[in-house]
């Protein structure tokens, strides 16, 4: 009936995709601070923060410093997010950013050309130069993203075929190129997913992929973040993108209020997990810290409920 | 593999649930009128207040008044708690107040003490008086909840022998008093619970009591709120209670933080069955109007997400 994995890998996006969203540029010593946080939780991965134009994403552009001042721990990955050849020059030339190579896809047109000022066609095919400029640069595609997979504030539901055919492509890319499958990512960008809609996704996805990794990238937009989670546990799926306390939101996602437009919150994240027991090899007291200041930080309520609520352990300890 | 409802019935238990734990006393006249829209949204049951010691909740002081004042929609009920006789002889000297008489089981013997001030087994004993109480004024048992059905704050994991076992309890009570078994409520009432763990109370419940139905009453606490209805409905659960924008908490439950409390958002509860095509009933316009006006009451951001986002309507008919 449901197969649950025994290990699910969580990756950190609440530096890049929170502080994005909003309007002001928070000190760059708080941010250094609550990365570190994260880089003790047990994370493996944390996107820092995204190389992508200072006059579009202004809250970005200190990227570059903020790599050069985090302390690294060993083991974690700091990747960064980029957008275009100029995004990847500057990621590839920063102090000390792990360079996690992506492609992207956008079943959504109007988004696409929103985000990255070019048609849903033109980025399929600019895949291909993708794969050959990491080759080029000795480096293996990590992970493809399909972006707003259930649906778009622009454009309206996205039929899962649309979504499959992006995969299709991908796939075929891959073996015209002779690279190694990805990890597929399923990107619910806009919060349009339900867990239901992720099941059929899921399984149409295997059907056509059976040996590749699936992931989730999910957005809490409309509160069945956790029930799209574990509705794609359930039937395996074992690396999630999240955010600490919630935070994030793409800017040109078009969304008429930005604090409803969170990732899945990671700590709420990790707590499932261990209630489902699941491993994650996550500290979920850390994890608390790091959103309660990514809370202090805002300076506003963040959605992140066990940050509030406090997770079972001291409660199970306390009797 | 999965028996989701056609139709799924929400209660909202917002004006009790929610007021009761916030400290401060709301304006009556302000909660006369999220009533008021409450009634509009095609909600079937809406619990106004509680009948219970001013001493104790001050805040439901005027729950009588409340019924006296509220503009009543055909076909809908207009409930309240009580815990004691006293109570409950109040309810039914008040104005217009339709009576649903329940039945309370408690495995948390400490819970048990806080909320009743009787022994979890004290608890069971009486809920044969209540029965004859009931019966004494023609009325019929409606639901039975037992109560912190996965975990509670002062005692911690509770086993699911000990939540069945007032199931079975309650069961062989109906037989012995010769009413019909009512609708069997498991409440969450401190969000200890997790989608597998409600899947297998489920379940075991199924087996006890096959023909029976059963409903959840559902707290948010730790974010899984929506995942747990979405479990539950996969195994054909069709009765949910829950509070608008997603306000509650029980004020003797002995939570930290008041606001993480709160049930799950009936909005968000709402939006959820629409995406998974299954009717409600309500509208969700509505329920967002009067989530509206309840953060306007409480003066706070509130917990729902939908209330912020937005459904989807306007962005699929915008295309």
């Amino acid at each position: 009936m449901s197969d649950f994995p025994k290990f699910v890998e969580i990756h950190e996006e609440g530096p890049r995709e929170g502080f994005q969203i909003e309007k002001k540029v928070y000190p760059i010593e708080e941010r250094i601070e609550l990365i570190d946080i994260l880089s003790d939780s047990g994370l493996k991965r944390i996107q820092v923060g995204s190389f992508v134009s200072p006059k579009y994403v202004p809250q970005m552009a200190d990227t570059g410093e903020l790599f050069q001042r985090i302390k690294r721990v060993d083991g974690v990955k700091y990747t960064a997010l980029w957008l275009n050849d100029k995004g990847f020059r500057k990621a590839l030339t920063a102090h000390n950013v792990d360079i996690d190579p992506r492609l992207l896809f956008y079943p959504s047109d109007t988004f696409s050309r929103q985000n990255n000022n070019a048609s849903s066609l033109e980025m399929r095919e600019k895949q291909r130069d993708w794969i050959r400029l990491y080759k080029a640069e000795g480096l293996t595609v990590d992970a493809a993203y399909v972006m707003t997979a259930f649906g778009c504030n622009f454009e309206g539901d996205i039929p899962q075929e649309r979504v499959l055919d992006d995969f299709r492509f991908l796939l075929n890319l891959c073996e015209e190129e002779d690279i190694p499958v990805p990890i597929l990512i399923i990107a619910d960008t806009m919060g349009w997913g339900n867990p239901e809609a992720a099941k059929r996704m899921i399984g149409a996805l295997r059907d056509m992929a059976p040996g590749a990794r699936i992931g989730m990238h999910i957005h809490d937009t409309r509160g069945m973040g956790l029930a799209i989670m574990y509705a794609a546990m359930s039937m395996g799926v074992d690396m999630f993108e999240s955010s600490i306390a919630g935070l994030g939101g793409c800017p040109f996602a078009g969304h008429g209020h930005a604090r409803a437009a969170g990732n899945i919150s990671t700590e709420d994240a990790v707590f499932m997990c261990q209630e489902l027991g699941i491993e994650t090899g996550i500290d979920l007291d850390t994890l608390i810290a790091a959103a309660l200041k990514t809370e202090a930080i805002i300076g506003a309520p963040l959605m992140g409920r066990v940050m509030h609520s406090g997770g079972l352990k001291s409660y199970r300890q306390g009797k």
